[in-house]
């Protein structure tokens, strides 16, 4: 470390790499804190969760990405404690001094005063929760054939997944392919084909962010693949049986939670204003009011454009990365930092096989078309972030180039 | 289930599977036992380990691999108990009669009495072993990136492999690799060159299944990779600092372990005759001595050809796999079981990038040309195994076969 300002980053997702490399030919130390080693490629999690892709095909290790960036260190830990007045930063092995700090760990699942549904009914946000979620799921089909009772039978071919945000309608629409297709032929005792996929949105609609007309195009998607979609009623208990809504009780060995997010807590420790769900109110330039060496970018930041609130996806979180680097350019050269301005591409989001929808703002689509955007977009978003769509040649590579496909610590000790 | 007599195979390993395949067309009701719901390709485990491969690349899912067998049924379980008497087999979940049972459960790694080392020194047999040892590799580097003291950082650069054996000679090769090229670069406050690598082996050479000159090129290749190798001193306690061997002492945060082999305690079930390992000594055939309806194949069968014992490697697996097939076909026919002939083609062991040893009998090799041989050769059986070789087309082929390349259950609950 030289005598440079020392710029601490919190988080290696979207907008904490954003940051990072928008700050890579700046004069500052950098130091990049994560408790994961590795950049998730979120938009595909649930592809890993639904058993569609290995984990390192969608993770690379940050200092892998980092490595050509002499500015930056890596640290692999978790943040307990902020001090602003002090303006350290502890992770319980270490404490470290900034400068200028970063906040970038955004938003985990939340039960809304109901965490012990947890344990029943799992969310979807790290690789982690993404195996377990991938060995509830094909632990259910095995169950299901060694059932010798027809009740326990359909239970465990019974599926329900919670909320009818992108990654409700992503695992939903997943797991009836995988019943309906993947699956096919492989059981003697039980037909997969047989099972029920339930999406339970206690809102008027699925997908909420779109516009009406596709939230109607993906519902007919859904019911085409075979998800039975239940709207405007909420879960009101969760067991290890099945949920209840009201008086109704289904019966389902395998719930799964895409219901609703929370900030991350660190985001309360800035001394700022936060929103109903923890996220941090910053001002215009991303900084939090109180402290201008303080900036929080992604999901964790409540950020409201010209065009309303700025959505939680991961174009709107690298595009905060990126001017967060700008601003604290800004502050070393004495100038005034400017407001952010989220650029809008658009909504995309996969419903299945060949079943998408997409808002572009000036066009709007649902079915094959959309499907081939979302694909095409996200081959070449992932290609850009470590060409993995050549997932491929991990093998060869790891001969040829010495580059080792699976640098991925999967933190087992989180494992249940 | 009809009305044929009732096979259980135990385990879905090499011999289980081959036992299982070559029964395809006989009249018999399969059923296939397995704790986990994948068959692996053990000889690439350490690429695993070594996050040189991503686990679905060497596991397929036995009813995926099974799914056009239409004789076999596959229940994921632990068998618990065996009843030789009444012929019953019991996995916690279920009771099963047979009419035959085969038992191929393998090995796994062995402490000696000394079953406490297991915490501080893991062994490598399963998915979940693997992903065990990577996360410490993985881990260790990060740890020496932030430690203060260069005494600590120094432990944390320090990785013992016990037991010179091929998978011993394999990790320790394999770590070296990644200390000196694969993470070069990639930290700013650790050179990870400067990590040190040893294999202790008690015996008198590494590879003590070789012809002693080719345990000499192994030991030579090792050392060009930069592993410290130790010749005929034995472990004599292992804790989370360290290693000791007699008085000296060597600190290490990282102890890798592959020592011995214990066979399955399933064998000891079986009112047979095992070694001191706990393998099953079984007649010509590979059944058991007083059962003729139950056989032993693979690693749990303790067998002695006219070239010797036969070795614990994948093709004796699967000729025993075979054998026991043709030994059922020949009893359900009335006639006499034939005894069972191992065909040695060779042993082979990687020792790192583009080195190896090969005894192929009429021909012993080490060095690039003995790589190039191990390369070709996994490549193979890789492919005759799962096409994935072309691990690749992972994600374009979700979309386009429906086939889901990820569907290995890691069975979290194992995982520390």
């Amino acid at each position: 470390m030289g005598s440079n300002p020392r710029v601490i980053v919190i988080g290696g997702g979207f907008a904490g790499l954003g940051v990072v490399r928008g700050l890579r030919h700046a004069p500052v130390d950098l130091l990049l804190l994560d408790r994961a080693n590795h950049h998730l490629f979120q938009p595909l999690l649930y592809q890993v969760a639904t058993a569609g892709l290995a984990a390192p095909s969608i993770a690379a290790p940050l200092r892998h990405i980092l490595r050509r960036q002499a500015n930056v260190t890596v640290y692999l830990g978790e943040v307990r404690s902020i001090d602003t007045g002090r303006r350290r930063v502890d992770t319980g092995e270490g404490s470290f001094a900034y400068d200028y700090l970063v906040v970038a760990t955004g938003t985990r699942h939340a039960y809304f005063g109901h965490e012990d549904w947890a344990r029943y009914a799992p969310g979807l946000k790290s690789l982690e929760d993404a195996f377990g979620i991938r060995a509830r799921i094909l632990n259910a089909f095995e169950q299901a054939e060694m059932a010798d009772d027809e009740a326990q039978r359909a239970a465990w071919l019974s599926f329900v997944v919670v909320g009818g945000g992108p990654t409700g309608v992503e695992l939903a629409g997943t797991l009836a392919e995988i019943a309906r297709h993947t699956l096919k032929q492989e059981f003697r005792r039980i037909d997969p084909v047989r099972s029920r996929v339930r999406l339970i949105e206690a809102g008027p609609r699925v997908l909420p962010a779109f516009p009406e007309s596709l939230s109607g195009a993906a519902q007919r998607q859904l019911a085409r693949l075979g998800v039975e979609v239940s709207i405007g009623r909420a879960i009101t208990a969760v067991d290890n049986q099945g949920v209840r809504i009201g008086d109704d009780f289904i019966a389902a060995r395998t719930v799964l939670w895409a219901a609703g997010v929370a900030a991350s807590p660190l985001g309360r420790l800035l001394g700022a204003e936060v929103d109903r769900a923890g996220r941090v109110q910053v001002g215009p330039d991303l900084s939090v009011p109180a402290h201008p060496e303080i900036f929080v970018a992604g999901d964790l930041a409540s950020v409201t454009s010209a065009a309303g609130p700025v959505p939680g996806i991961a174009p709107a979180a690298k595009q905060m990365g990126a001017h967060v680097a700008r601003s604290v350019q800004a502050r070393l050269a004495g100038r005034a930092s400017s407001a952010f301005r989220y650029r809008h591409y658009g909504l995309l989001t996969t419903v299945g096989r060949m079943a998408a929808v997409a808002d572009l703002g000036w066009l709007r689509l649902g079915g094959l078309v959309a499907w081939w955007i979302w694909l095409l977009t996200h081959i070449y978003f992932l290609i850009g972030f470590r060409n993995r769509l050549v997932v491929l040649i991990d093998w060869a590579a790891a001969y040829f180039t010495y580059e080792r496909g699976a640098r991925i610590i999967v933190r087992t000790d989180q494992l249940e």
